[in-house]
């Protein structure tokens, strides 16, 4: 299933896509007299039970409303936690000079960052290096702790296409990355939250990023060099993880820190991270106003 | 005004702490029939109001509870971030072997690392090098988005002690220093918020931890490398600072990671991290079940 968030005039509504359309749950819901989630967090929170009952609501659906009305809000809009992986595609590491780790390597996003899906991003003052990143996005669906990592998947609800937007000079004015991540609206997020079962293997996923229409990343989730399950399970050694908390599980090769020429975003250009079976997710950066 | 969080049957009870006890803001308010807020984000969240009708529930209170029979919740909840800054006392850069920093240096916790005042903290199984540090921890009143240094301190609300707890193999494993930080119950915070009328200058304040009762760390806040202010308004360049986020500010000198001789942290042992005119924070390590 595809969820979707969206605004309405009384805020984010929990939307199904749908080969007609997108079905407004909450509506829907309401005109069919029967009990659905009404936010994505209460479908994560409800689990089998929660998908079951929006299966039942889309069945009574006799409007949609078509995609390209929509305003997207972000995929999930309130992770307790965002966790983001560094360095963990191996030809990426060598572009942006660093060390193939012996670990995952982590640094955070909290919820400032995130965007939606078509959402304009405005770079702060103080940044004038500014870098894409597409991202396989987990959201994880059951709280976890300890796991092992043959069972780590169970623990995750669904994918969704994330994109790393970094400040390469704030990133590296020292040694800790956090500074140039944890930027507002540096994590767009979307446009589906898709579920785990429609995904299947997430190691297995292509995934590629254009800016104005140019291919400038385009790989496999098969190159991780620790998978989403090795991530998992080494994070729920050292914390709890919550249903709605997000994992950015790193980005291949071809971002522009690793050119000799290094063009970085400017006002106008368009960012199209597109995974297999996740989604599409489009930005464009914006000026300060 | 030292505004306490504590469990009650019902879940977290705000509290305030006068010469007589706690008084039981909820309990109290009902019997007078007065309004107030019923957590500590609501007072951060109603700001001066909030505070004034707190000043006139305690006045109405004929009953008060005794500090000692009180169980503590950590001094905020549900902070959006807990960012916290890394090397910020010269004298702790140089026991760690680190490099004085041009900028601050940041690094995350999340929800899960709170822990109340007298609550045990259990480390997790994959580490054997736990240590304290004392930190000034500084809870944000108003959004914040590029705040000029002067205007900084006008965002906080107010401020609480803090044990950035860390395990060192963790932290050091790799380049990003969350992994060995980010730990559940790795943050413990209290026991009291102290609103910032009552500590004044958040550059003046001594600071102490200690181990088992032996006194290892011994400084003043005045010897951070970036004031509060400082940060404040640095954050506030990339993100929207929240109500109820908080900041810790780093630890002076006095760690284990920089003796000789490396005693980490033990189960049993007691830490007290105790902060002028902010308050006293007691913890023990527990052994895991």
């Amino acid at each position: 299933m595809q969820l979707v968030s969206f605004l309405a005039s009384d805020g984010v509504r929990l939307g199904v896509k749908t080969d007609n359309g997108i079905v407004d749950v909450q509506k829907t819901a309401a005109k069919a007299g029967v009990s659905a989630a009404n936010s994505v967090d209460e479908v994560i929170t409800r689990g089998a039970e929660g998908i079951e009952q929006l299966r039942q609501v889309i069945e009574t659906a006799n409007e949609t409303i078509p995609e390209e009305e929509v305003t997207y809000a972000p995929a999930v809009q309130t992770p307790g936690k965002i966790l983001c992986s560094g360095a963990n595609y191996r030809a990426h590491v060598a572009e942006a000079k660093l060390n193939v780790p012996d670990n995952p390597i982590y640094f955070p996003k909290f919820r400032n960052s995130l965007a939606a899906h078509q959402e304009d991003v405005i770079p702060p003052e103080v940044t004038t290096e500014v870098d894409y990143e597409v991202e396989l996005a987990v959201v994880v669906g059951k709280q976890a702790y300890n796991i092992p990592q043959e069972e780590a998947l169970d623990y995750v609800f669904g994918y969704a296409v994330g994109n790393d937007l970094s400040a390469r000079d704030l990133q590296f004015r020292n040694s800790q990355w956090m500074y140039g991540k944890a930027i507002d609206k540096f994590a767009p997020l979307g446009p589906y939250l898709v579920t785990a079962d429609e995904v299947g293997d997430p190691q297995t996923l292509d995934l590629k990023c254009s800016v104005n229409g140019e291919l400038r990343q385009n790989s496999n989730t098969s190159k991780m060099i620790f998978t989403v399950a090795e991530m998992i399970s080494d994070l729920s050694k050292i914390m709890t993880l919550e249903p709605g908390d997000v994992l950015f599980t790193g980005t291949p090769e071809g971002v522009i820190v690793g050119m000799e020429e290094k063009n970085w975003l400017k006002p106008g250009d368009e960012i199209v991270c597109e995974i297999e079976k996740v989604g599409r997710l489009v930005n464009r950066i914006a000026a300060s106003s």
